[in-house]
């Protein structure tokens, strides 16, 4: 079995992602060539997603339009340079609306491309590896801290790899809404809102300090504006260097300036002020819970660890099956089993991928979900297939988005007893069509496997058309096989799927 | 913090146990001197319960009245006998009844004492602990298989050490139902059932014919009464053994008599006859499926396990201590900061125990949340209460029944952001008021030890009357820390429950 899809070097390949954050939508589009990336466009807009979510949490259509334009945007600029792989990552907003599957639906109609909403520890796990290109081969420890609109990053990591991953229920837009509605900006108000990212920060602190850096890092508009402003005021400073007393001044002169519609600064742009003292007071918290002297900003971020991410999965280091084998462990999975159930679930891949249409990421799903099917043993034996489910469906997962864990969580839950209902269309990796015949070759390889001896003798032949699927087998085979078989048939049927077996 | 109550040495102590099978009731008291048990009642009653569950799984109510019957009886001799301990507990059938909740209220207040349905694994956990005592000084591996009326626990283990535990869904009530409704006992109806159990013994043969073992054990009375029935035909066999020869001819000797109302046999009880074929063809397939030429009946079973755990809930034995340091392991939890949480907790609860009139269990109980209330962070960051709480109900957990669990995945739930809803009452350990009441110590003493800094500076004193709860701090405490309560202040009052905070 091979875990790693390693493709043939094919050459230089024009790679895009699309982040669609809270505050802002970012594109950048590379020339990738052995890992090393050129730039050939980098844009922005300031979308403000997390500002349109109402009192029910739901995207408000104006701000829909806004966002649906910027992308129609985006997709005139991917389809002028020719892009060959792109991927579109979500992060807070999408992942708080209650109805982000109605803007997921139109943008991804709109863009022609999957959208993908992934965690927070995910994006903080992407923010690290983007930012960290920077200082790759130094190995000395680093604090990284991203301010988004809707949530914070924070991570400690060691040269490129993460030693502590943080998502914080924070933003500069979600803060600005909740403390400074009234657009008051006084020494309370800015105290509030730095006393409610404490709290916030107290979770993690001590984590956080016993980790320990030599150096603090600052990636987003906020920090990178607060660095502007202040080069502004104190021009003998770095380029994007904040520093401890640099950064309360820069909140008194907020704090003077009394009123939201009042803040204008030079270094900061004007379709930033509204939101930047909630993100100052998000700052201020964080270097006083962490102790911090200096953040030097940087300009790597979430949509440049999408781009590594991209390129990885080409390779051995696809972080998707390190967390695989990872799960495995931690949830003493039979590994020798799993890759049984899995090169087997491949071989009936391989027979009907054609006549069913199903595409090289469908194989990867499979074959991942083979990968992972007992997990659920770890927690319990009885209904062990919802408890692996249960955990796809929620563990932090480095490597994949929520819809990739998602189709996965659905498949491993479907791979015995009755047939699930499929997750609703464009919340999980493939469409449910896609999702019931991935499950249909699970199950089979799972009943060919039962007795847990690996042999090859019982390989039935397959050939489906749109609804039937037909096993035939070259030579007599057990009886508790074909009992076992004869179970699965009644399966399949009560899901209205036909299921045919041929014996000699 | 002392995770083991070793109690006094009390001297010799008089255990009960009730074992609410599935086919049979059982009651055993012993007389308990320094892990020594003498042996003073020991009863079994048919109630078949498994029997009584109609089409939607609901037990009848003439099966009920039995149940309770049977129970009344029980009680009296328990009363005179004058125990100190008694522990009830029931199996597959108060598993699978929609009603089951019913039967427990009214066998709880017939009883006058807490009943807990166990898992399946427990179970067999249980069976050869209670088993293993015959030969506990002997390390050869060992295979214990019971027969149960709704279930079938099969074991392999080392000494009393228990290295692999299953419990399948067959017995012999219940595949008399599905197999031999028609009262027809032929080659035919018997092969049916022992295919059914071929195909449960398929996924678990493998891994243990991989362990292996020197001798194979039975007990239950399916296997007792095979042995009887077996030894009255050839009385040359030695008391209590099966060989597979043996078992193959009494196998043809029922099929022979035909049909269920024609079984009777020398050895074998009237009131065993309709339920023995299906007990005999799951004896076959565990012959079969496991290879074995022999097996010995022995008498200890699920009863002795229950005494012999209730002892060591006395000393350093426990089992759910260890059970619990097993989750902290597998989940990663910071052990340091669990013992934090659960010291503070406990001086907590040691202020109110008497005020809130919680007993020596309701401590335990808050001690064991505090242990693994952080175990969810093992699967993700987001939302983590929920995902331990989960864990905490489904897991496979030696030592807990499941009311046990539910109580703590409650406490779990509830220890921070909103009070979920307790639990049904008599589904869980403890009552929904004293499950609330350590809940509200739970969440101040999380509070305590936000900083993950250990100091007991903060230690407030409390005082409690029925509804409200008052923290008295002796000196000033720290701006965050006076948030995080008025933050906990706002919790307990939306789940209508009073919390005061006076600080100098």
């Amino acid at each position: 079995m091979t875990h790693f899809q390693t493709l043939p070097s094919s050459g230089p390949l024009r790679l895009a992602a699309v982040d669609l954050g809270s505050n802002s939508f970012h594109l950048l589009i590379v020339d990738s060539d052995n890992g090393h990336f050129t730039e050939l466009e980098k844009c922005s807009r300031k979308v403000q997603l997390a500002a349109g979510l109402d009192d029910q949490g739901q995207l408000e259509e104006s701000v829909m339009m806004r966002a649906l334009e910027c992308l129609a945007e985006f997709g005139t600029i991917i389809d002028e340079h020719r892009v060959d792989r792109l991927r579109v990552v979500g992060t807070n907003a999408l992942r708080l609306a209650a109805n982000s599957i109605d803007f997921v639906i139109r943008a991804e109609q709109c863009l022609g491309q999957r959208i993908e909403t992934i965690s927070g520890r995910e994006e903080a796990r992407l923010i690290y590896q983007g930012a960290s290109t920077a200082w790759q081969d130094d190995p000395a420890n680093c604090l990284v801290a991203d301010i988004g609109g809707g949530s914070t990053e924070l991570i400690v990591g060691a040269g490129t790899r993460a030693l502590a991953l943080e998502s914080l229920e924070m933003g500069c837009v979600a803060y600005t809404r909740r403390f400074f509605d009234s657009g008051e900006l006084t020494e309370a108000t800015m105290q509030a809102a730095e006393q409610a990212a404490l709290l916030e920060l107290a979770n993690i602190t001590a984590h956080y300090r016993r980790l320990g850096w030599q150096r603090a890092i600052g990636t987003s508009g906020t920090i990178k504006a607060a660095a502007a402003t202040l080069r502004a005021i104190h021009p003998h400073l770095k380029k994007g260097e904040i520093t401890r007393t640099g950064l309360a001044e820069l909140r008194q002169k907020l704090i003077d300036l009394g009123h939201l519609d009042q803040v204008s600064m030079v270094g900061l742009k004007s379709n930033r002020a509204r939101v930047f003292p909630a993100g100052v007071a998000i700052l201020s918290a964080i270097f006083q819970a962490l102790n911090l002297e200096h953040m030097q900003h940087t300009s790597g971020a979430l949509r440049d660890g999408v781009l590594l991410d991209l390129v990885a999965r080409d390779t051995r280091h696809d972080v998707r099956y390190t967390t695989l084998g990872d799960m495995q462990r931690q949830y003493q999975v039979d590994v020798q089993h799993a890759e049984y159930v899995a090169a087997t679930a491949l071989t009936l891949f391989d027979q009907l991928s054609r006549s069913w249409t199903l595409d090289d990421e469908a194989r990867q799903l499979l074959e991942q979900a083979a990968m992972v099917h007992e997990i659920g043993l770890g927690v319990a034996h009885n209904r062990y297939h919802q408890h692996g489910s249960y955990l796809l469906a929620n563990s932090d997962m480095a490597g994949f988005s929520l819809p990739d864990q998602l189709a996965l969580a659905w498949l491993v839950q479907a791979h015995r007893r009755q047939f699930p209902e499929p997750p609703p269309e464009h919340r999980a990796a493939l469409s449910s069509g896609e999702l019931v015949r991935l499950a249909r070759l699970l199950r089979l390889a799972v009943v060919l496997c039962r007795t847990r001896e690996v042999s090859n003798d019982w390989q039935p032949e397959l050939h489906a058309d749109d609804k039937s699927l037909v096993l035939t087998f070259a030579q007599s085979i057990p009886d508790l096989l074909s009992q076992d078989l004869a179970l699965e048939r009644q399966w399949q049927q009560r899901a209205g799927l036909m299921l045919a077996i041929n014996t000699p």
